[in-house]
């Protein structure tokens, strides 16, 4: 069984240590949720405090020019871009995953594609958002089964949502071999990257994607509700129309003429205003992930889920998530009183999350955690699951967000 | 000629003086662009730095219960829905006016609406989105002659997206007479209160408006790209069904089933998860218009306006506004040179801003604004025209936005 000791050792060569002193976190927290809201790093915050007092209370309006709120969404798209392995400027931030997943299919649907569909047990808000596109356009939607991917869509349906890490098991799909799979289909994907960007050492490009969504709040750490982000390839984008056309996505936003004519590029994505102070923080955040190295990031993410695991391997709790080389950020542990034990582990400061219906959700953000950490938030974990600590009234249910 | 000291006597009664001290806009500086972004109130500062500090940076996850960011969007929508004369339940604040505007009229759409429409030269983005939904749905789309509201749309169109307040010209449009019209028409009118809410004593209720959505930034003044509103009325929200049906918009979010459900009243308009940020910050401005009349505001606006247009008399500029009687919150006044000498004015402090082809525009925003400083503004801009101060190299074009 594996010692703390171990776990000091594996610390000793941290290649991010550097970037673990820009987070700030409450002093005793052992913070396991970076997969569902990461915490601040101090240049977001220095970004929001710089927005919000010099650029909007200082240089009001002039700060559309002078700061250039314009091309803060491709600016804040570009630094996105390279964590996921694309082109830097097929990438734009703004609006939320469910709207840009929406912007995508239905440009696709508007492009001819004869139904969508989503996996059942993805993120329920992809589903959700087909479901309300093909109410509107009368275009199929499909629920197909979990894990079969492009191979599992019906034939009248050619476009597919899929995430590429699974937000309850962590489980990593293989992009390239399920783009070879789509081509050969003649299938579309859209990825929903938000349980993988600044995680995940993805290359979009290289393995044939061509169009995704993704998340600013967890991983990027880009605040609660940050912008979300599109990519689309430079191959199909010009030729790209989707119907949030909003003033922001226009050639010519400023020329107030009637008559929408897209913006080249990944910028006619835009629709309204973007939310400046809240994409000031994201782009503020994404400057910690200046030189490092994602497959560094992804592998510390993968070693640090198997210390916690090593650490409650006493409990032999089962665990929906895959072994490490097919795992993303997270574990999921299943427990009859997961909801309970979440609370008592909160209670000490180790903050993970549950979800239905017996998930325990722990996420290893390997950008401030340390094996150390991650190592004692296990052995909490054992000892309230042994003592039955959790059989507490505090500990009743509640609702928690992703 | 009216002269400083009637514009100082004015001030005497002002009974907004209170809330001016909550705003800290720079030294020497004349904002006349509240209406495009209005200038940070303290309020509103103090509750991004609590949101970003305390709820975000120590409280972490945790704060989707312990702050109520679950309940923000609602409780923002709260306190816009006394600005516009609505029931405290009916409005919702997120996303943009353009995805908004999408949201109430592919709703409208998919209850069987049979076509959408716009005024030519109303604010072009309205205009936009109509166009891409008409695209994605199959539904006609019209641009239809200026002025003419709901009896110039077509037989079958049965959908006007119309401003309350034209964004060039300020001109109000009487909401219950052109909602009395749409009942005896069988028409359904989308209002977009951009230009309105903050300013104009509007009562949407009682003048029979049953949909409309807002800008969160201008009067507001809840920061550069602020979260929109939607409104929504209790008679017909039960049933009203949007397509971008994400999770924040459903019956039960946290019990992650296939299968959309919407949730009761406008929750239903929530989609992906909203920027806490920045509508924190938008809360919190909110926070200023608390126990303010505003028939006073709007009775202020109207008569700063006046006190700039008696400024500014001897020049003899044309002016695109209507009388004060017919005009919310700005004036615009046509140039030749308009573009340079909004420039010119900048330099000297007095913010106002230009739209294409020849407007200058200047907005009288009465919480934080003097009819001695209004006056002073005038004057200025009386001089810089006679003396053709305009005429100088460093005021070439470039962009601005609304």
């Amino acid at each position: 069984m594996m010692q703390i000791d171990e776990a000091r050792a594996l610390d000793r060569d941290d290649p991010f240590a550097d970037t673990a002193r820009l987070f700030d976190l409450p002093q005793g927290v052992i913070y396991l949720d970076g997969n569902s809201l990461g915490p601040p790093p101090r240049p977001a915050l220095d970004a929001l405090a710089r927005a919000a007092q010099m650029e909007w209370g200082h240089d009001l309006i002039a700060s559309w020019n002078t700061a250039d709120w314009m091309g803060l969404p491709l600016r804040t798209g570009a630094r996105i871009a390279r964590l996921i392995g694309v082109d830097a400027a097929s990438v734009i931030a703004g609006d939320s995953v469910s709207v840009n997943l929406f912007k995508l299919a239905a440009g696709l649907v508007m492009g001819g594609a004869k139904g969508v569909a989503v996996e059942r047990g993805d993120f329920p808000t992809d589903g959700y958002v087909m479901e309300g596109l093909a109410r509107l356009s009368g275009t199929p939607f499909a629920l197909i089964e979990p894990g079969t991917g492009v191979a599992g869509l019906p034939d009248h349906v050619d476009v597919l949502v899929r995430s590429a890490v699974h937000y309850k098991t962590a489980a990593k799909v293989d992009i390239a071999a399920e783009e070879r799979e789509a081509a050969r289909l003649g299938k579309t994907i859209i990825w929903d990257l938000s349980h993988g960007a600044g995680l995940v050492d993805l290359k979009l490009e290289r393995d044939g994607a061509k169009y995704a969504v993704g998340c600013g709040y967890k991983y990027l750490n880009g605040g609660p509700g940050a912008p979300a982000f599109i990519y689309c390839h430079r191959d199909v984008v010009e030729h790209f129309a989707q119907p949030l056309s909003g003033w922001m996505g226009h050639a010519s936003p400023f020329s107030f003429k009637d008559g929408y004519a897209p913006a080249k590029g990944v910028t006619r994505f835009g629709a309204g205003t973007p939310a400046i102070l809240s994409m000031s923080t994201l782009h503020g955040a994404l400057a910690v992930f200046d030189g490092v190295d994602m497959a560094g990031v992804e592998a510390k993410a993968r070693a640090l889920g198997d210390t916690f695991l090593a650490a409650i391997e006493p409990l032999g709790l089962a665990c929906v998530s895959p072994p490490s080389a097919q795992r993303a950020g997270h574990v999921s542990l299943v427990h009859e009183h997961g909801y309970a034990i979440v609370q008592a582990l909160i209670a000490q400061g180790v903050i993970g999350d549950f979800r239905e219906p017996d998930i325990m959700r722990f996420g290893f953000a390997p950008l401030y955690l340390t094996h150390e950490a991650v190592f004692e938030a296990g052995t909490r974990l054992v000892d309230i699951v042994r003592s039955s600590a959790y059989r507490d009234a505090r500990f009743a249910k509640r609702n928690a967000v992703t």
